[in-house]
């Protein structure tokens, strides 16, 4: 059984265990303390070199990390990858738009936020983060007018690397009531079979 | 002929002419002016909302953006994008790290250095960035001490994504010479037939 290294309050670990439960994947889920510095020690490292979390062993001697690679692995030949060349690198085009228009800003404004308590010595990188969280939630909202999923009408593993973090963005002071596909996107996300709420762990 | 809508010294764009060059792929180039905010035109948006080069325009309606999402479409079936899914979760996972945990990092001090002119009011930005561009480098570098190309004896679009902005670390004031392996992997890198250099264009 694959062993999943994460923290369930972390949305780029969340979104390795929507995916499986979406497609009922068994799994151990192993978690990890990030602010233990869990991800700091050589037996962490000797899985992911980068020391973060998620991390999946798929046997003794393979280690696959970063979120959107481990959601590729596992979605292959299911309908949330599509099987065409150019919708599969659409999914990739939204996944690594994910990670460095969206998470950034929005992912790292909650975490300080919400984990850190808003300390004064990082208020200002908080309040810098503002910007760059609406533009990528603006291009999501425009995006979405005109369909249903990312992809279309079916729900992908793009839909899973952006509503991890998004659907928690109020937590980074994201007010959303203004981006109203959005909000009409994740109705439909929310009703797909075996989706689970965040939950649990401690960490984001 | 594929449009390939970007700047030559910007990393994200040579990465795509660096596939296309190895892979002999005819294309015509066209350059975009990001200092005179040329992709924030409405015809540019078209193609690309998040108002970002390269985009890649496939045909009249088929726009591809996010470099690491473009090197995917069209290494797919050759031996720059390994064919078996474990090896091809690899790639991403290194393409993620480079666009999460060394883009953001190398690329964005050399931005601010070689374009903008390391400016008094990003001095301070600048040098924070030096901190996890130095950790990005020293993953590189420890796994390149066992591995000819990241994917092994093979090179891949994972060393196409890494190779692009590590090769010129320099202008973003980050010291090389500590680096061995990463040094050794340059030196494999350009002699891949159809290597080219950076070059050309306006900024990055």
């Amino acid at each position: 059984m694959h062993k999943v290294f994460g923290d369930m309050l972390s949305g780029n670990c969340y979104k390795v265990k929507l995916l499986m439960e979406f497609l009922n994947i068994p799994h151990e889920w192993v978690h990890v303390d990030i602010l233990a510095s869990e991800t700091h020690t050589g037996n962490f490292q000797k899985m992911n070199p980068n020391a973060r979390i998620p991390v999946v062993a798929l046997s003794n001697e393979r280690y696959l990390w970063e979120s959107n690679a481990i959601l590729n692995y596992f979605a292959e030949g299911t309908h949330f990858l599509p099987s065409a060349k150019y919708e599969r690198a659409k999914v990739l085009q939204w996944q690594f738009f994910e990670q460095y228009s969206h998470e950034p800003y929005i992912a790292t404004a909650r975490y300080i936020n919400k984990y850190l308590g808003l300390p004064k010595e990082r208020e200002a990188e908080y309040h810098g983060k503002q910007a760059g969280g609406h533009k990528a939630l603006a291009v999501m909202d425009k995006h979405l007018a005109q369909n249903q999923f990312f992809l279309g009408t079916q729900a992908t593993i793009a839909d899973i690397s952006l509503y991890a973090y998004t659907h928690v963005a109020d937590e980074g002071g994201f007010d959303l009531s203004d981006y109203g596909n959005i909000q009409r996107w994740f109705k439909d996300f929310e009703t797909l079979p075996g989706y689970i709420k965040m939950s649990g762990g401690v960490a984001g």
